[in-house]
C-alpha cells in the first residue's frame, strides 16, 4: 500500500465542484448540431423547447461556455449522496500481480445505484423551476428511471417512465423501487402510445429497445400539457451534468498528487464516459496534458467500433431530432444482452466527434468475459458491479495485465458507474453457466445501416 | 443548514478505530454466562470450541478487557468499505418541521447492504487463521449470509448458508449474490439435516425462522471436519465487532462538537443496536455522560417489550447453549413479517442485561407504520432503507415530532443499518396497499413461554 494514498479519497463538501464543465467549449471540431427530421435544418431553441425544458435547451445548444454554474439546490442535493469516493483498488492490484496502479470512481452509493442521479436531479430541478407538472422518460436497465423517480419525488414532480420490456421482465424489483418513489412505469413498447402500437405491429414479440422507449416517452411528453421529456444519456446537457464525476476525480487526484495515464469507461449513450473523461479531455484539447481514453462497449451493440458516423434518428419511432453520431441505425434492435444500459444504437454526438478526431479509443468486449471480470471484482474488491460498469472493469483488468507483461507502472482510472443488485437474473445465468455471447454479423449491421436517413 | 455541520461526515482512514470496545468490561451486572444445555453449567472454552473458532470463544467469554485490538488484516478490509458516513438528515428535519437535529449512521454502502460485514470479516478472519476449511451459518433477510459469503470469498473459505425459507422465497436474488461470492445456500428448514427433518415433520409447511436455521447450521458445522459455525447477531463477540459503528459515530460527533441526546436502533438479535450504542453506553456506565437509548422491535416479534428474561435455547432445535435473555421462547415461530432480520425469538444477553438494569428503553412498532416511515425517508433523504432499519427511522421520526410539539432541540442519532434493495417484495405489498399488521396475542406468547427450559 502506498503510504500517501488511502483506499478511498473523499472530497470535503467545500471542495465539491460548483460548476459543471462543458467540454464542447474546448473542442476545435464542435459536435454537429441536431437537425429537424423534416426540414433537415439545425433545430432551433424554440423547436427543442416543445420537447425539453427551456434551461436544458440552452445547455444543449451551448458549445462556447466552458463552465456553467450548478444551482445551489442541485449542489445541496449532490451533498446528500456525493462526493463519490475515488477508490484505490489495492486488493485487485495484488490479486492481478500488476505493477499498474488501479483507481476507480465509484458512483453506485446511492439508491438509483448509478451515476444517473447526477443528471436526473438537474433535469428535474429545471423542470420544476419552469413550473411543469411532470416529466416522461425511458429507461433501459432501470437505473436512469430510478434516478429520475428519486429526483421527481424530491421536487414533487410527476414521473412517467417507459421501461424497455426485456429489462422490465428481468428486473421486476426495479419497477417497485420507482413506484416507491411515486413514479408510474410502463413496459415498452406499449399499447399506450401510437408509436408503441406501430412498433408492436411491425415487430410482434419484440423485447424492446431504448430507441423504442424514447419514442413513446417523447410522444407522451409532447402530447400532455405541462410535461416535457427528459433523457438520461446521449445529449450534451447530460454529459454536462455528468462532468461532476470527472471534476471530482480530477480534484481528488490533484490532492493525492497523482496523474492517471489511462481513463476507461463503459459506453452506452455516453453519459458516464463523457462525464468521467470531460475535464481530462479538456486538458488534452488545450494541450495541457495527455491521457489515453478508452470507451468500452458490448460486442453485441458496437456503435463506436463497428458503427457509421452519420446523421441518424435518436429513436426507433423517428420522432426525435437527427443527431450526427456513431450509430448502428435506429432500426437496429440489439440482442437481449444483460447490460440494458448499453443497448443503444447510437452514441453521444460529442463523444462521436472526439472519437472521429482520434482523441479517444474504443474497444468492444463479450458478455461472458465481462461477467468473469465482474465476479472477480466482486470477490476481490467487495463491490458487486453492474453489468454495464463491468465492461470497464474488464478492460481495466486487461490493461493492468498488459502492464504486468511490460512491467510498466501505469496509473489506470476507470468509472465504476453502479451496482448490480438489480441484475441478479443475469448473474444467475452466469453462475449457472448458461450465459452466451452474441456478435452481430455484417449482414445484421447492414440492415441497420440501410435505415439511415439521407441528409 | 448548520454552517459547521456537513451533510456527511467521514473519518480519515487514520482516525478509524484500531480497537473494538467491549461494553461488558464496564457493566457492573455482567451478562449471565452461556450454559451447557445438558449440565446447565457455564459453557467452558473447550465446549464452545467445538462450535466456534478458538479466538472467537476467547472474545465471547471476555467480560473484563474494555478494548481488544482489531487485527491489521481486518482494519485493511474495513478500509474497503468504511468509514461509513455519519449523515445529518437536513431534508428530513425540514420536511418534519422539527427543531430536532437528526443524524444517522449509514451502514448500507457495501454489497452486503448492511452493517453485518463488520462482524463477518472478523469471524472469517479468525476461522482462516485457525486453518479451517469453511464455516456454516444461518441468514434471515439475507444480509448476514451475503456479508459472510463476501468475507469468505475474500479469505478463500468455504461458506454454507442456511436461509430462512420465507426469505429464500421472498428474496430470490439474495441467493444469487451469495452464489456469486461462491457460497452454497439451502432454504431452511431443509431435509439435509436431522434437525431440519424433525422440524419439517412437526411443522409441515413452516416458513422457517432464524432459530431453525441456526440449528441446521450448527449441526453441519459440528459434524463436518474443519468447519465451525458463525453467527451474525446475539453473541457477545458480534456486539464487540459491531462496536466499530458506535466508535466511528462517537469520533465523528466529537469532530463536529456535537453530543447526541437520544440513540435509536432496530433490534433483532442486537448486533446493530449493541454495536451502535456500546461506546456511548460505556460513558453512561462509567458516569461520564448520559444518553437515552431506544431499542425498536417489530410488534410481531416483541422479545424485549413482551418477552421474559430467562434462560432459553438460542435455536429451535435446542442444540445450542442456553442464554439468559429476553425471549419469546425458542418454540415461538414469528409471523412472516418482512423484516427478516428482526424475526428472532431472543435478544443479545448483553442488551438484555442492560435493558433489565433499565439503562435502555424499548418500543415495538407495527409493520405498516414502519413502511410509511420507510417510504417517507426514501423520498426525502434519497436512501431506500431496509425494513429492519426502518423500524429505527419510525421511532426517530416519532421522537423528532415530539420535539416539534415541545420545541426541544434534541439531537437524535439512529442507526440506518442497511438498504432495502432486496426487499422489494415487501415494498410491493406496501405499494399495493396489501400490507397487514400482526400482533401476537397473549395466548400466542404463552405457547412460546411454555417451552422455556428449567434452569
Amino acid at each position: 500500500m502506498d503510504k500517501n494514498i488511502p483506499y478511498k479519497t473523499y472530497l470535503e463538501e467545500s471542495e465539491m465542484p460548483k460548476q459543471w464543465y462543458n467540454v464542447r467549449a474546448d473542442m476545435k471540431n464542435k459536435p454537429a448540431p441536431l437537425l429537424n427530421p423534416k426540414t433537415k435544418k439545425p433545430m432551433t431553441a424554440e423547436e427543442l423547447g416543445v420537447v425539453f425544458c427551456d434551461e436544458l435547451v440552452k445547455q444543449e445548444l451551448n458549445d462556447t461556455d466552458p463552465y456553467i454554474d450548478i444551482p445551489q439546490e442541485i449542489q445541496d442535493f449532490y451533498k446528500m449522496y456525493r462526493p463519490s469516493p475515488l477508490v484505490r483498488a489495492y486488493c485487485l492490484e495484488k490479486a492481478l500481480g500488476t505493477p499498474a496502479k488501479i483507481y476507480y470512481k465509484f458512483e453506485g452509493n446511492n439508491t438509483s445505484g448509478s451515476h444517473k442521479l447526477n443528471s436526473a436531479i438537474a433535469q428535474a430541478y429545471y423542470a420544476k423551476k419552469q413550473g411543469l407538472k411532470g416529466v416522461t422518460t425511458e429507461t433501459g436497465a432501470g437505473q436512469w428511471g430510478t434516478a429520475l423517480s428519486m429526483a421527481c419525488a424530491y421536487f414533487g414532480l410527476d414521473c412517467k417512465v417507459f421501461m424497455v420490456k426485456v429489462s422490465y421482465e428481468q428486473k421486476p424489483f426495479r419497477r417497485e423501487v420507482m413506484r416507491t418513489y411515486g413514479a408510474s412505469v410502463t413496459p415498452s413498447p406499449s399499447e399506450t402510445t401510437n408509436v408503441g402500437k406501430k412498433i408492436l405491429a411491425e415487430h410482434p414479440g419484440t423485447t424492446g429497445s431504448l430507441g423504442c422507449a424514447i419514442s413513446e416517452a417523447v410522444e407522451v411528453a409532447v402530447g400532455t400539457e405541462g410535461y416535457r421529456y427528459v433523457l438520461g444519456s446521449v445529449l450534451n446537457q447530460v454529459l454536462l451534468h455528468q462532468s461532476v464525476i470527472g471534476l471530482e476525480s480530477k480534484i481528488a487526484f490533484e490532492k493525492l498528487g497523482v496523474k492517471p495515464d489511462i481513463i476507461i469507461g463503459c459506453a452506452g449513450g455516453g453519459s458516464n464516459l463523457g462525464g468521467l473523461i470531460s475535464p481530462f479531455m479538456g486538458e488534452k484539447l488545450r494541450g495541457e496534458a495527455d491521457y489515453r481514453f478508452i470507451a468500452v462497449e458490448p460486442s453485441s451493440c458496437p456503435s463506436l467500433t463497428r458503427g457509421k458516423y452519420a446523421y441518424d434518428y435518436c429513436d426507433t419511432g423517428m420522432v426525435c431530432p437527427l443527431s450526427k453520431m456513431y450509430t448502428l441505425g435506429s432500426g437496429f434492435i440489439p440482442s437481449a444482452n444483460h447490460a440494458g444500459g448499453l443497448r443503444y444504437h447510437g452514441m453521444s454526438s460529442t463523444l462521436s466527434q472526439l472519437y472521429d478526431d482520434k482523441l479517444m479509443e474504443a474497444v468492444s468486449v463479450e458478455q461472458t468475459s465481462v461477467f468473469e471480470a465482474a465476479q472477480k471484482f466482486a470477490r476481490i474488491e467487495g463491490i458487486l458491479p453492474a453489468p454495464e460498469s463491468s465492461h470497464a472493469i474488464r478492460v481495466a483488468i486487461d490493461e493492468a495485465l498488459k502492464c504486468k507483461e511490460t512491467g510498466e507502472e501505469k496509473t489506470i482510472l476507470f468509472g465504476l458507474t453502479g451496482t448490480g443488485y438489480f441484475d441478479m437474473v443475469a448473474y444467475q445465468k452466469f453462475n449457472d453457466g448458461l450465459m452466451t455471447d452474441y456478435i452481430p454479423t455484417d449482414e445484421d449491421l447492414a440492415k441497420g445501416f440501410a435505415g439511415l436517413p439521407e441528409v
